[in-house]
């Protein structure tokens, strides 16, 4: 079964915004077996929209438009699909109610073109909105001579997700037939994507009946597998023994089997051993800070640290000699290693991690090139010390310094 | 003049990955006065492209195809295209030569199937490509009846946005009528997007001649101003018209009228004159911070600071006095205050800038519930407090935070 999926709206066509509604509705049709195989973005013109409804009817099962339903004149999503349907649109009484009491409650009189929002196409299924004014509307049988099934959405996200959820999942399971499809996601920290690939390439191109996609981000990859077959036990088995022997090949560079991201898995590892984490950040100024507490309950493990941009704070709040730094320079070894320890006794916290590096674009030497990041993690007992020269931007070498020192956390905990 | 920019790639028909290219292609066209009317996505299938190619040629007078021209089997753009314009293929000998001379750099045979990226559609013009193996290609004539510029492009950002600005830019330009468009941009900040249409709506629904963008953030509105005319001093003259109402009517919200951010213009303000500013970071965990050294040269202005997580850091790194804490609670007018006042010592710095809050999901109270920030800033002689109360879940309520503790200093250094 192929879908298409419509967002309609003006704004979608500046260089400012984009429709992102349509990976969401992608992942629920994709669990049913259903491909998108098409992605149409028109604006607020009738002629325009009505011809892309028509050409969506040529060659889609299942079509979702998404926005205009609103009341002005702009929002044309439901003549336009009326009309490339051929059938009329019909006021809807008690939608018409719903709206005229609820600007009532806000002691407001509804202004006549809100009406509008009550016009349904004959046939259709009204799906009521309880985060709007715009309910959707369902349609399916045959038309064109196939079966169909036609979906009008509001185009706000807050709204669009719970309608869809509570109103066309159900409905779209008894319309289909059943799809058996399972799903895996392997996260892997601080493997270029070319080595990774090159990896485990060979095992995924042997299953040709789990499609495999791999996401690459900064100091990150997902590994996305999913399977389709005629049970579900079936689908799960192989996208399980897949898994496996993706996990045996790329082995401690596999960080999370189930979607949590490298800060929740460093915040489990920490719980799990009574464990806490102070930081201080140079370079990354807060960053690792920011993403360790981005994660809800992270006060059981990080009581929190020191952002030491300047050399005087480097020794201020982390105790870092200032002879070591005379002597070595601020991104060194042993700065590094220094700011962990001193971190570390500050805090009195179980690990100590600290970064210092060269995150550009300026600032870089032969010797210190942007991109150079020494990244340190201590305990009192030992201190470990890794230095890597990232590739990027400011941005971008920023983020592999977070996840770097993140890694180093985990496999030190793992 | 209407455009139709098409993405090619089953990836992008996935839950995972989205065409962004169409964007940046969106805002230069936009430059030349040319509205893009569709977009669509279509998978790696001959038959779906070659469809989506003929619509295209129906409805739009420029086509830019992206994606689709590499060596494998499931890059069809070039086929499906010439299918579509009903024009041969020819083999280049040039890109040939130039394909097998980047092979033998790399001391490798090449295979095949990359020969196909020397098929060039009849008549069109070659576009090299420096980073990557795929040329684009230019047609420019009369296809179907009318005058149309039909554009192929490859797919990575990296490649396609150097060749279109090198060889496309200036070919669109010889060929469109020359188009005067001037665009002004005002970014306001801590005004919620309700209010902030209310007063400026009245004026800018006055000026039919420019056309208005209002994008809201958490905390930070952008409003895009945007007119065309029959030259480019009055184009320039209507937006700056409009802008400078705008920003009388709202004042010292605005915060940048050339781009900057926020952060930037901390930066800029604290520089000017010759401040520092030190931060103590609870619920935003280091937010702040990372914002702030997001700035390349930020090091002039920001010697540093603390993550203040737990109470007992507040007091070690931001010297609160622990009874304080226990009188009035970590989330409280006072102990936001005395963080402030107790980094700014700390750090040695002119000004420093304090948040503690409840970010949420969970620890929230009657009294002091989720969402509930208290911002704190200080020079020595004065603190000024901020209490705010944030909607949104965790992600949400910490980035208003760090956006009201940013505009505080703003504000002072205006």
């Amino acid at each position: 079964v192929k879908a298409e999926i419509i967002a309609i709206g003006s704004e979608l066509l500046t260089p400012f915004r984009q429709d992102t509604n349509s990976l969401y509705l992608t992942e629920k049709l994709n669990q049913f077996g259903v491909e998108v195989a098409f992605k149409t973005v028109v604006g607020d013109s009738r002629e325009d929209l009505t011809a892309v409804a028509r050409i969506a009817l040529g060659r889609a099962e299942i079509l979702i438009f998404m926005g205009g339903l609103g009341p002005t004149e702009d929002d044309l999503t439901r003549e336009a699909v009326a009309a490339a349907l051929e059938l009329p649109l019909q006021r809807d009484e008690s939608i018409l109610n719903v709206l005229q009491q609820r600007f009532a409650k806000h002691k407001m009189k509804m202004a006549e073109n809100n009406a509008k929002q009550a016009d349904v196409i004959a046939g259709a299924t009204v799906l009521p909105n309880r985060n709007g004014t715009a309910p959707g509307q369902w349609l399916s049988g045959t038309y064109d001579g196939t079966e169909k099934i036609i979906i009008l959405l509001p185009g706000p996200p807050h709204e669009l997700k719970p309608l869809f959820e509570e109103q066309c999942l159900e409905r779209l399971r008894t319309k289909l037939p059943p799809a058996f499809i399972a799903t895996r996601l392997l996260k892997v920290a601080m493997l270029p994507e070319s080595q990774c690939d090159a990896r485990i390439a060979p095992i995924y191109s042997k299953y040709v009946h789990v499609q495999t996609t791999i996401l690459a981000h900064a100091g990150e990859i997902e590994v996305h597998l999913r399977a389709r077959a005629d049970s579900l036990e079936v689908a799960q088995e192989r996208v399980d023994e897949l898994a496996e022997k993706l996990e045996d090949e790329l082995d401690d560079f596999v960080f999370s089997t189930k979607g949590e991201s490298l800060e929740q898995i460093v915040g489990y590892y920490l719980q799990m051993r009574g464990a806490t984490l102070a930081v201080a950040e140079s370079c990354t100024g807060g960053l690792i800070g920011e993403r360790i507490t981005s994660v809800s309950g992270s006060s059981r493990y990080f009581p929190g640290g020191a952002m030491v941009y300047s050399n005087d704070l480097k020794s201020t709040l982390a105790d870092v000699p200032k002879s070591l730094i005379k002597e070595h320079g601020a991104v060194s070894n042993e700065v590094a290693g220094a700011m962990a320890e001193g971190i570390r006794q500050r805090c009195k916290a179980t690990w100590g991690l600290a970064v210092t590096g060269i995150a550009g674009p300026t600032g870089g030497t032969p010797e210190k090139p942007v991109g150079l990041v020494f990244h340190a993690l201590s305990n009192g007992q030992s201190t470990e010390v890794v230095e890597r020269k990232f590739p990027g931007d400011r941005e971008r070498v920023r983020w592999w310094a977070s996840q770097q020192a993140l890694d180093m956390v985990r496999r030190k905990l793992m």
